[in-house]
Parts: structure tokens; C-alpha cells; sequence
């Protein structure tokens, strides 16, 4: 499409259209990054002037750019067309789904799917080749099953979800509206509880449920676990990566971000917009507040206060983590130090 | 059920019913944490006095207390019906099951499982839908195979065990008696074995074999690889939480706990009863001793004896490294103390 | 078959045969590490001592040895019979394909796979039972696809790569020739990609794709993501284990090896040849320069020099990680020298 009717579409979205130079109003046909894009591309750059060398060599033909004069101009220099946008970034993921628009599955059910008794199936639902429904289990309206998929009984799955291919979920898992479970992801597993016994680790039955709330995704082959009694939770709104593991009872708040291999102990609970980054770890039963972050490899072994930035093991805040870990490195330095003052001093 | 009834099956099992109050010999129908438990819920309390406070404020009609005066007091006055356990939590594991006993799949084969020739199925098997089992196995008698589950050929699957939907299980591996895979889990891959030569890596044929003893779980998402010669074994009673990987060659002691995320090397040996928190990681072909307990994110690079409690990367004894981390916080404050008495002493 | 046969088969491989002591030729029919192997078995031994009591206590039939004199000479005395090898690693992997070849599928498409419109199947594929793929992909000649494997829309698979059950590849992936992807790995999926709006987390469209070049293995429970747009790169014959995730847009060079449990995060950069062990994290665009070796657990933060080994969190070079890590576990020890120092010198 022509880039005007591209800016046309993204002032009826959330990204805040100001102004723009259309130059020659160029035909735009798809997205790249700002050093890869070439002819009848669209890239984006946000505030700041890191790619500043990557846009003076850019063989973009349009740009979502931030309100920042040098870097208009030098668009401008180069009859690069932009938009000046309040988000561009923002504004690029919005253009993704202009230009390079997701092909859904035709809705309908495969032949080769085996669906048991008394489930409901919504309208316009997708379901894929080979996918299993167990007995009693709801599936939302517009929701998508992919190839492979094995739901176990009493599931709900609300509307407009999408469960990607192999994954599995496990007895009475609740899942709400607008939720995305990727590929050979496992909700509702069995929790890891076992009772110490003479005759060796007893099984504590696992009869509680977890339960997704609306608009959470939990990356491929990632697992949460649902707890011997009660409910383990994830809150409207957050973002599961890849290979994380959520365990028994764990309650996360709306709006967190786990990225990829974090692990969460059992009945850890996490306040709303709490960011961890990968590999963190944290404790059985630990608290961690509202809006906390957690650089990578953390491991939260102790309670967090909302609002905190935590790195290192144990968990420490990031400031005083970032001067030890200077100091661990010269280490050698102070040891011989203390060596050469104990002498002085013994002399 | 009533109370009373409960405690007459309870006194059938393992957790030692020593004495009772039966208050109004309420109905209990169901389980529950001690703060989440209402009218017709049974609860436990461990010895100790952290959850006192839920005590006082519980609102469940029945408890497993231990024997410990003052919370049975404090259920008396509330009117709470109790018995008294040498081990309520395991005689919470045994109300679970009584009182929320699992649905097993009816026994029979799914028309749309595919078994090849020559596989033995024993009596009362559960084969789910589009299970597939590869020529030569052996499924024995009362064991469960969920939808999706792919079993390569010669794989042997003892009694009574579980196999949760699509998992996988390579060819020639042995899980014995009561054994359950938890879903997506694989067991028997290649282990990661590459000769370096001139030209890149060169893969090391990996023809050993899975062993799985009695009673072993392996949790969702973990992998447990086969050598380039011989077995990798996982001992008797061994619990495998989720995302957890086994290395080609390990050997597992009898009733070890692996939590979640667990890295273990190829080689690496762990005696019997071994503990190993979230995320640790065992190197190669090192050997942990019996009844070793790593903490979480604990790194064991060298050989540990029996008995030891490590923690920390590279692996130390758990009370070393909790001074150490203290200090640790402590660098920048020692950093300027050092600063400060060479100052001096240089005067 | 006979020893002088082996040798001769051993002769055509790249491994290098120098010499041999035939004794009396005897019969060998499998491989077995020194320690366990027993008659008809044959084993080998690289260069150094560390596994000469192995040796003298060893029931092999026939060894694979280095240049070196002493473990001949015992072998010689021992009466087993030995050929010496340029790389007996590289000569027992060759012997293994001989003496244990792997048992391919016979070639041909089960009724139950779901193979949609426009797919190119090449000459002498084996399409497993319950396999899915999507419209037009194409899979090579020779390749195998092992039970539940679904294979979304576009996706293209080389020539004799090897797919194994239930593993996961989303559309419009290439994968080149002689790839192996291993059970329940996922390569394709969405990157982790959020742009924090008011109204939370707003899904970044992740429009690019995954490639994997020639000779490139990804482990069991593996993933691999795309980025919004552009390309995640994985390098020929670059091989990875179990349970990593490298996630969008990613580029390694060729002939990498990463180890179980090692997370890449979005942008990384790998040269050629570069070695990571378990657990370890590289960080967002963090550039890892050729032939850099992370040691287990390493948190690559920043850009790494080709070369280097490093270690820790953050990364450090080995030895300086080595001296670091032995003076931390003597902190109480120099804590309470700095005490007294302070003492003293206030005195």
C-alpha cells in the first residue's frame, strides 16, 4: 500500500500519529529493522541515537520515527518518508499486523480429531488434525486448537484462545478469553509434592486446578503445575516465556513478564507487573511485590518489597549487587592487600 | 463422608492415628489449605507454630493435628473436630485420596491408537487415542497411556505405570513397575555426544539404554538421554520434577528429588536419597554422595560426600556459604576498609 | 565379525589406523566402555593414564588405543588385542556404526498421517503415524518424520534430516539437509516479544523466520524462536542439547555445541565454533566472538573477545573466575582480618 494510506490506518490505532513527510509518498509492502530494510520497506526507531549510524545507511523507504529532530532531518536528507509517531514502537507492531497479516486456519473440526462425550464446542472454532478432547470439556467461541493438541477432561477454554500444536492440558484447567498456549506446552500437570516417608517419597495427591486469567500466554514447552489443594494462578495480562516452569500453587499478579527458564517455587506469589528476566529462581512460599525486576540468573530466596530491582544470589538490590560483583572481580587485588598490612602490622 | 468414618479409614493407613475429638462428628466432604478451608473441609497443621494465626482464624469443620497441646486446645474451643496424627501430612496425602479419589480412564484401546507388530499388551491396559507404539514392546498389565504418547520400538513399560500425554519413549528404553511420565516429557533420546574433528562435530552413535527402576516419576518437559554404551539408570523411588534434564550415562541412587530446572551431566553418579534443589547442576562424571542436599542454583563441579548439605557455584558446604554471601554484600564496605588502612600504613 | 575384519572396515574411516596386535583375532560383536566391556566387546582409550587401572582390570576382547606405548604394552600382556588409532575417540564412534547400525523406518507415508494440499514430498521419505503438515511444505528425499510430528504451513526440510516424535516446526522454518530436531523440541514458535502499552503487555507480530542450516541438531524439549521480522540463524553444523532456548532473532556461527539448559536471548550473536556449557545465559545482543568457551553457568552480560573462556556472573575470564571463586570461600577469614587490622590500627 502507499505509505499515506499505511499512515491512514495507524492514526485509528493506540500509537499517537503527530506528523509526517510523505515524500514520495512511496509503496510500502512490508517490515524490516532499520539495517536490513530495503526498498519498499517500513522500519521504526525510538528515542535516542544509537542507531543513528544504521539510519544514515538505511535503505529504508518509510519510518515510524520519535519526536526527535535530528533524526527527521536526517530522514529527510535522505527522502526517507516517516510519520513521527508517540510510540513507534507501538506504532511498528501495529504495522506488522497491517502488512504482514497472520493466516488463521479455516474454521471447521478435522476428521481425524477425537472429541469425547458431552464436550461444548463454541462457534467458529478450529479444531486441528489428531487434537484430543476429553469428556466434559468447554471450548470458546472464534478459539483455535492446533494439529496434536491433548485436552484432558472438564477444560474450559474461553473464547478466542489459541492452543498450539502438541501441546497438552490437564483435568478442570481453566483457561479465559484471549489466552495463547504455544507448541508442547503442559498446564494442569501433576504438582511435585511428596511426603517423606520410611518407605520412601509418598505421593501428595495433586487435586487442585490452575487456572489462566484473561489475555496470558505461556511460551512452548513451559509448564505450571496446579497444587495438591486450591488454585495456582496466572494473572490477567502475563507474559510466560519459553521452558518456564510454574510451579503448585504458585499466584502471579496481572501484567508480569517471565522470560525464558525462569523457574517459580511452589507457592510463590508474585504482585502485578513484576518482571523477570531469564533464569531467575524463586523460593518456595517467597512474596515478591508489585513492579519488581529481577535482572537475570537472580535467585529471590526471601520476600521482595514492591518496586524493588534485585540481581545476584542471593538476591540483592541491583545497585549494591552491580558495586560487589566490580569488587568480586578484584578479589585477588585485596586479598594480597590484607596480606601485605598483616605483615606491616606483625612487624 | 462423617468424620468418624474418615478416621476409621485413616486408622487403615500409614500416618498413626493416636486420639480424637469428634466434636459434632461433622461432615467432611473435601480438602483444604488451613486459611482457604470453609464448612465441611478437612485441613492439616504440621508441629510448630507458624500458622497459628490461620488456626485461629480457620473456618474448616475438621483437622489432622499433631500432637501438639495448644493447637488442639485452640480447634477445641473453636469447635473444630480433630484428630491427632504421628504424621498429618502424610495423613493429608491419605484423605486426598479418600476423599478425592483420581477418575482413571476406562480400561480399552482407542480405535485410533496405532500398535505396530509384535507388541505384548498386558490385562486392563488404557491405550488413549493416536497413542502410537513401535513394534516389539511390551505395555504391562493395568498401565495407562494418554492420548499423543509415542513409544518407539522394544520399549518395555512395567505394571501399572502412567504415561501422560505426549511424551515420548525411545526405542529399547525400560521403565519398570509403577513408573509415571509425566506429559511431553522424553525419555531414551540421544545423549549430546560429538567427536570434534577436522570437519565439525561428529556424532557419537548413542546405543545404550534408558533404565527406569520402580516407582520413578519424571516430570513434564524433562529429558532423560541414553549413553553411547551401557544405561543411564534412575534409581528406585526417584522423583524427577518438570524441565528437568539427565544427562546419557547418569546414575541415580534409590528415592532421589530432583526439583525443577535440575541440570545433571553426562556420567555424573548421585547416591541414594540425593536432593537437589531448583536449578542446580551437576557436572560431568562427578560423583554426589548419599543423602547429599544441594540448594537451589547450587553448582556441583567436584565430587561430594555423603551426607553434605552444599550450596553455591562452585559448590561449598551450605553454612560456609551463607557466611560468604553475607560478606559478600559486604564487599564494598570492606573495599574502603582496605582503601583506608593502606592509606594509613603508607603514611 | 572378526577384529582383522573391523580394522579393515576402520581402515575406510577417517580416524586414522597406524598399527595393530591382531593376538588371536578374536570375535567382536559390540562396544563397551573399558570398565564394563567383556568378551567379544570392544573398547577404547584416549591418550594419558587416568583410566590405566581400568585397563588392567578390563575384559575387553579388542581396544581402540592411542599412540602410547605403555597402554600397548599392557594390552599386549593382557592377550587383547588392540589396532592403534590417530583418534580412537573418532574410530570407536566409527565402530559403533558398524558394530550397532541404526535400525531406520521403512520408507513410506502411514495411512494415518494428515498431509494437506500442496505439500512436495521428496523420493523415499518415511512419514510416521499421526505426522501433520501443512500446506505447502516441502520435505526433502531420505528424510524421516517420526510419529506426531506437526509440521505447520511453508515449512521447508532438507534433504536425510531426521524429525523426531512429536516434535514442533512452525511455519515457513527452513530447515536444510542432514538436520536432526529431536522429541517434543519446538523451532519456529513466537518470539517473546511485548510492547508495554497503558493497557499492559500489546503483542509484538513476530512475522520473521527460523533457519537452520546443514548438519544441525536441536536436543529433545529444545526451542527455537523467530523474531518479528528478519531471520534466527542457527549455523551449520552447529549442535544443541536438550532443553535450550534460543530465542528470536538469534545468529550463530557454524559448528557451535551448547550444552543442556543454555538460554540465548533476543539478538545474541555466536561466532564459529563457540562452546557453551549447561545452564549457561547470554544476554540481549550481546556479541560472543569465535571459538569463546563459557564454562557451566557463565552469565554472559557483555560482548566476549574471540577466544576467550570465561566464567561467572557476569562473565569474567576462567582464571581470574578460578582465583575469584577461591578467595570467596575465604571471605569470613579476611573479614576478620580486616577487623583486627581496623583494631590495631586504631589503637
Amino acid at each position: 500500500m502507499k505509505f499515506d494510506e499505511l499512515i491512514y490506518l495507524l492514526q485509528k490505532g493506540s500509537a499517537g500519529v503527530n506528523k509526517y513527510f510523505l515524500g514520495n509518498n512511496p509503496e510500502v509492502t512490508s517490515c524490516a529493522s532499520i539495517d536490513l530494510a530495503t526498498s519498499k520497506q517500513l522500519s521504526f526507531l525510538e528515542k535516542g541515537n544509537s542507531l543513528i549510524h544504521e539510519l544514515t545507511n538505511s535503505k529504508a523507504s518509510a519510518l515510524l520515527l520519535p519526536k526527535q529532530t535530528d533524526l527527521q532531518e536526517i530522514a529527510c536528507k535522505k527522502d526517507i518518508a516517516w510519520v513521527e509517531m508517540c510510540d513507534p514502537r507501538l506504532g511498528f507492531a501495529e504495522s506488522l499486523d497491517i502488512l504482514h497479516p497472520t493466516k488463521k486456519p479455516i474454521k471447521g473440526i478435522h476428521p481425524s480429531a477425537v472429541i469425547e462425550d458431552n464436550v461444548y464446542l463454541g462457534d467458529d472454532v478450529y479444531i486441528g488434525a489428531k487434537v484430543f478432547i476429553g469428556e466434559g470439556s468447554q471450548i470458546g467461541s472464534n478459539t483455535i486448537i492446533h494439529p496434536g493438541v491433548v485436552i484432558y477432561e472438564e477444560v474450559e477454554v474461553g473464547e478466542n484462545s489459541e492452543l498450539h500444536a502438541n501441546s497438552v492440558i490437564h483435568s478442570k484447567t481453566k483457561i479465559s478469553k484471549r489466552c495463547v498456549i504455544h507448541s508442547n506446552a503442559v498446564i494442569g500437570s501433576e504438582g511435585f509434592g511428596f511426603v517423606p516417608t520410611k518407605k520412601g517419597w509418598r505421593k501428595m495427591p495433586q487435586t487442585g486446578i490452575v487456572v489462566l486469567e484473561e489475555d496470558v500466554e505461556v511460551g512452548s514447552c513451559s509448564t505450571v503445575d496446579r497444587p495438591s489443594v486450591g488454585e495456582t494462578i496466572i494473572g490477567a495480562g502475563t507474559k510466560i516465556d519459553n521452558l518456564v516452569q510454574i510451579a503448585h500453587g504458585v499466584k502471579t499478579g496481572k501484567d508480569c513478564a517471565m522470560a525464558s527458564q525462569v523457574g517459580i517455587a511452589g507457592g510463590a506469589t508474585l504482585g502485578n507487573g513484576v518482571i523477570l528476566a531469564g533464569q531467575v529462581g524463586v523460593g518456595n512460599r517467597v512474596k515478591v511485590g508489585d513492579k519488581v525486576v529481577a535482572s537475570s540468573k537472580t535467585g529471590i530466596h526471601a520476600n521482595v518489597e514492591a518496586g524493588e530491582i534485585v540481581s545476584g544470589f542471593p538476591a540483592m538490590p541491583n545497585r549494591l549487587w552491580l558495586r560487589c560483583s566490580a569488587i568480586f572481580r578484584r578479589l585477588p587485588e585485596f586479598a594480597s592487600n590484607i596480606r601485605e598490612l598483616r605483615k606491616d602490622s606483625s612487624e
